[in-house]
């Protein structure tokens, strides 16, 4: 018995946030394991601002552009069906790298998938009583990170665009302050009333005019942690660096790329830490989840087009 | 009896490399040092790219601009001539932070002076084995960036603007190779060329065209180590950030900025490591001397434009 799988497919390299038209839904039969594979019934699928850097045809990004024609991929939570690999029975709950598709199709290489951001405790080296800011901080990413740097005793500052964003962000998720773009067009004024020594710690998601005023408003010897820079995925090519680049040499600032990949190896450590926090409701995640996977790229446009609250997820299937 | 005292003093701020004419060489009279103070004769005066930013109104720079009227100040070797400082005796030979003048007035506060460049051991964090560029190779920091690096045994391409410089590089300081920028004007095909394995550390002093090369063809997880910005310098404002900039996402590199005044309480371990080097031959340096304070202006022009070879110095008196 044949068992139909859809997958979404690169049809063509998409114009900015022109993502639906960009990809086509075919529909195959889902062929059975070889010798160490595992079948995967996808029932979560996380939609990422990353991904989308895969669909232009850069080659000077993380990973080389995906070729026309190839599924999508992205982080996914989903269940055993079938397998021929010993270390994996029909059942099993797995977090991995999987298709935009009903199912999944793995090899144990593929490696299993931990949360994004926790790791920014690492890169930008936030101590008790520091300054943080975040840019994007009502975005999932943003959100976690501030909220973790509250919890390590930081006073943590949000940037986000909206006065319901920016409440949501102090009363809710305990951040000291929050900076609603839209009611505060000039940032820099902004970020100087906010932190008045200075910002030690910056989370970066954004690029363009935010990390300019951010790098005008940081600290001596401040970090950057930049995990994202949202603004240059759907373009072409790189757009102008920050003009305030020179202030990474005025104020002696260290700034780290980092990429959620290379941390994977220490998901257990992180889930150790970041889950009790979950459950004692210290740690608050909102999610915004599309029903059916014939519905993924309206949903992935609305990543980019900010029409959006919370992580965003496709059910593809139910869990159990 | 009164000593005549000459200084140069800031009578405007200089547009680009103007630099002469925006300076004025004022005479006075020595005073007598008051409790606590002790008077220098100066004897060699350092001239360095980076004094230039505080000639600006820019206030984004280490320090605020230096005021109109004001004495320049720079790196001077000089001896004790009067002192009322129990820690200091005439006939000492210093090297501090003094006046572009005959003699420098200073507070034991100043502190000591050490060579620059050293520390980039540290910013960097070179390892044996790694590939490291430096730009402006043969100016005196790049050139000692480069030797250092070459004793800790990395392999290192140097930056340079002529034929003359590139073999320079090459055959009397040891560098692996060197790339002329006057013979070779697409450097993203020459950094290629020298570096298959891309650039682990690159120490940055110009910015520019130079600086987005190398982020281009830098290795995943490469470091760099900004130690100047010479394009900056004589601009009113920063210019546009690196086009590349999204490369220190996309290769999770770290970029961290240094000033050498960060770095003056390492000086006596860094003599320790260096001085031997000299002694033995081993770390090479050049000298480019002015003799007379009188020609202080026009020597430190030729900072900037280039017709120089090794380290300016302006011999203002004898040693002994």
């Amino acid at each position: 018995m044949s068992t139909r799988n859809r997958s979404w497919r690169l049809l063509r390299r998409p114009a900015g946030d022109d993502i639906r038209d960009a990809l086509e839904l075919s529909v195959d039969d889902l062929p059975s394991p070889s010798e160490g594979q595992v079948v995967v019934r996808n029932a979560y699928l996380s939609l990422d601002a990353g991904t989308r850097m895969w669909l232009t045809a850069r080659k000077d990004s993380y990973e080389p552009p995906l070729p026309l024609g190839s599924v999508l991929r992205g982080q996914t939570l989903g269940v055993v069906t079938a397998s021929r690999h010993p270390d994996y029975q029909p059942g099993q709950l797995l977090r991995f790298r999987g298709d935009w598709a009903d199912y999944s199709m793995l090899r144990p290489a593929d490696g299993a998938y931990v949360e994004q951001v926790s790791w920014q405790l690492e890169i930008g080296e936030a101590k008790t009583g520091e300054t943080v800011v975040v840019s994007a901080a009502s975005g999932v990413t943003g959100a976690l990170a501030g909220q973790i740097a509250t919890l390590c005793g930081c006073r943590v500052v949000g940037i986000t665009g909206s006065p319901v964003k920016a409440n949501w962000l102090t009363t809710t998720l305990g951040f000291d302050a929050a900076i609603d773009r839209s009611a505060q067009p000039d940032l820099g004024t902004a970020l100087a009333a906010a932190c008045p020594d200075g910002i030690d710690v910056y989370f970066e998601n954004v690029g363009g005019a935010v990390l300019d005023a951010a790098l005008d408003h940081m600290a001596t010897y401040g970090r950057v942690a930049v995990c994202g820079l949202l603004l240059n995925y759907d373009k072409p090519a790189a757009p102008a660096g920050p003009a305030r680049f020179d202030q990474i040499l005025m104020k002696r600032l260290t700034t780290t790329g980092f990429f959620s990949a290379d941390w994977h190896w220490r998901g257990t450590e992180i889930n150790r830490t970041l889950r009790p926090w979950y459950d004692a409701g210290r740690l608050r995640m909102r999610f915004d989840v599309t029903d059916g996977l014939e519905h993924t790229p309206e949903a992935y446009q609305r990543v980019f087009t900010g029409d959006k609250v919370g992580k965003a997820l496709v059910r593809i299937s139910e869990l159990s």
